[in-house]
């Protein structure tokens, strides 16, 4: 039964030929053209990523034409003469776009596909290499030798499980298992099952060092990765852990579907069904839950998605602490933008601290400060009980001017660690809502499939 | 001004010469009967105390007769024979009752004063003392040799402002200073004064070695007393600290009292005026307050005092730790109790906790433990939402089944960390009372004064 399952989503999700040739069709026009142009840069143009490597899946292709540069003619020159090269080649042939990663690139639409050109250098020692885009090229090199094709359809396998399970894309958003990571899972473990299988014995820290480099000596490889829960050495530089954007989050969710799967396989891994339910349950959800459940929606800072989704995340976080410094108890966090608007959902244990607060004050033998204490808040009209002695301290009990979690980020947000962008974007105004109106914070569906899987929690794939 | 505050309370606690004669004709009375009686057995009998040290106040003496009989009769014989032949001199004559502390002794009604009289041994080395009542006669011979009249006078007043602040006794409920240690306190520091200004500059630990048996050897001093905040070396045996019974929080109120009395003295350290204010008032001090006051009300276990005390603290300290463990902040304790009646008070932050509780699971790589969790909570009716993963563990959320102290209390009490003899009366009934309530829980005005203090916090000597 599961080989039937694990089949049948390889059916679905191997590319047809007819997929294929169109795929191939556009490289070629776009190789050709760069190929002629850039010959006098003595540029080499070639195909990277999934595509080159045949472990893309079908309805989903990223083309990644690389166009490497000699060596020596360094990052700053690829950074912006290189690109201009590709740049002027394109712009009067095909609708293009300019994007940002660690540099600028060129994407262009080809027959509604659209297509990356990067510039990078041609180091023939990946040792050498500064930046992901030079390493490229080599991870490609290594995939494509060690890779025959009934291993590139268990790559396959694993990326579809990795996306049904939401663990898929390095990017910080996700903070997952990239391709080229789940390439070498394949290579080392042999199969999708074979990478479920050791996955389901997985206890992080976890070392994989696929061409020995440091043969066996774990601690070394450990104390040189700065304990990461989990390194992957790269084949092809052994001073890079593969799996450093993983989270510990990603890699528990990992290690406990493949534990799932492997107890009792289902296509839902592969292929999760969310029924979102109409807004009339979803705010039954957020009210009947007595905790509470804030958005505060305002206009997405105009970012590359992962400086956007990196300043989210440390704003969440800012947020939470300046929650959790009053007594709140944070429960969850989570976020979801569009072109137009951000919306931050936060869920707090309490709808309401108590009224009052216990503040602690100097110890008794230290006189200045003890009297500063007394004097402050001895006859404070918010002083409810004390000063008083308890321990070697004074304490005293002071009413709450606020209670309420929205109170607290609606006034008081300036002083929470949030990023420059998102300042600059609250500051033009938001909107901080609560209870059953979090659910009309946007009419999107992917906000409320967001809502709906922030409230249940529980992931798609879970069975009893 | 000081001085004659000072005077003035002295005018008041130093005993009049009517009321000397009246205590010393009581115990010429009791002296004569036993050393004619008990002569056989060769007893001396002797005054202790305060009395015998000539260190009394007016108005409260405590006359504590020792038949001290010769070493050789050993502790045992001292309990049983020693008790009783007392008993025997005194059962026909005066009217009587027996009371305990570390041994039995008689008390005996005498020209309307109660007088204990105490059996002990008689030992000349006092580090040979096993029992405090052997070591007694030590400390009255060493005290009446040190202090002249003018230091009997200070002792006065520093007994009667260690009382107006709440920290005068050894015993267990008020965990404060000894009569002993007060009388020591002056012999060191000279005068009331001396003693206020030395403990305005106090900053915890305090050794005082006033024989200086350990030639300022602080550090081995702090090590042999379990590095006590405070340790009076007794000048009768190095092995002991007088001051051993000293609470960090009375040993703060001494410090602090003494740092507020210099900067400005006020009668009211001596002889504090508390007015409590009617039904009404203290009904709206407990609710407007908006946390939560509770009052549990049951039979006083038939206890010597001091083992009463004992059991009060701890079962409310287990008390605190019930509901701190389901979450609940207990910023306050205290208790009352008369013969008939125990009112444990406890103050708890949060009138109800949020009705979601998040459960921490186990790590997603421990398999059984995961498969189990997810089992139990996956389906179940009380659960909101989970089970989920964050960081390397499951989570979930449940519904609390009871979100109020008074609730965990009443239903949950046994599994509290309570003694005996106060699970044993729970167990025949008790109340418990929250809000306006509380003040309802005894007609007694002492209770009213203790809820009030409990309420307001802020001690009758402080002032701003």
């Amino acid at each position: 039964m599961n080989l039937n399952i694990e089949s049948e989503i390889l059916a679905k999700i191997r590319p047809k030929p007819e997929e294929r040739a169109k795929v191939y069709e556009v490289i070629s026009k776009v190789v050709k053209l760069l190929r002629a142009k850039l010959e006098k840069l003595k540029a080499k143009v070639e195909v990277e990523g999934s595509v080159a490597k045949d472990t893309w899946i079908s309805g989903d292709v990223d083309i990644d034409i690389f166009v490497l540069y000699p060596e020596n003619y360094g990052v700053d020159w690829v950074k912006r003469e290189g690109f201009k090269a590709i740049l002027n080649t394109v712009n009067s042939i095909f609708e293009y776009r300019i994007a940002y990663a660690e540099h600028p690139y060129v994407q262009v639409l080809v027959n509604n596909i659209w297509v990356d050109i990067v510039p990078a250098l041609d180091i023939k020692d990946p040792r050498r290499c500064k930046t992901t885009v030079d390493r490229t090229p080599h991870h490609t090199r290594y995939i494509k030798n060690k890779l025959d094709e009934k291993m590139r359809d268990e790559v396959r396998l694993l990326k579809k499980f990795m996306k049904g399970i939401g663990v898929y894309g390095a990017e910080i958003r996700v903070s997952g298992f990239s391709g080229y990571l789940c390439e070498l899972l394949i290579i080392h473990y042999g199969s999708f099952r074979g990478v479920l299988e050791a996955a389901s014995k997985w206890k992080p820290p976890i070392v994989i060092d696929i061409e020995g480099y440091y043969g066996g000596m774990i601690k070394e490889v450990l104390k040189k990765f700065n304990n990461h829960h989990i390194i992957v050495v790269d084949p092809v530089d052994p001073n890079r852990n593969v799996a450093s954007a993983v989270s510990m989050e990603s890699l528990s969710k990992f290690i406990a579907a493949s534990i799932m799967y492997l107890k009792n396989p289902s296509i839902a891994f592969f292929e999760p069904k969310v029924i979102v339910p109409n807004d009339e349950v979803l705010k039954s959800m957020v009210k009947g839950r007595g905790d509470k459940v804030l958005a505060l929606k305002f206009e997405t800072p105009k970012l590359h998605p992962d400086i956007l989704w990196g300043e989210i995340w440390k704003s969440l976080k800012g947020i939470m602490r300046l929650l959790e410094l009053q007594g709140f108890h944070v429960i969850d966090y989570d976020a979801w933008c569009d072109e137009k608007d951000t919306i931050l959902l936060i869920e707090v244990l309490e709808e309401e601290l108590p009224k009052v607060e216990v503040r602690m004050g100097p110890p008794v033998y230290i006189i200045n400060n003890s009297m500063d204490f007394i004097g402050k808040h001895l006859e404070a009209k918010d002083t409810v009980g004390g000063p008083y002695i308890r321990g070697y301290r004074w304490y005293v009990l002071k009413r709450r001017s606020m209670v309420k979690p929205e109170d607290y980020i609606r006034f008081n947000w300036r002083k929470a660690s949030i990023s420059k962008d998102i300042v600059n974007s609250l500051a033009k105004g938001f909107e901080l809502l609560t209870g059953k109106d979090v659910v009309d914070a946007s009419s999107n569906s992917e906000y409320k499939l967001k809502l709906y899987l922030f409230l249940r929690k529980t992931p798609p794939w879970l069975q009893s």
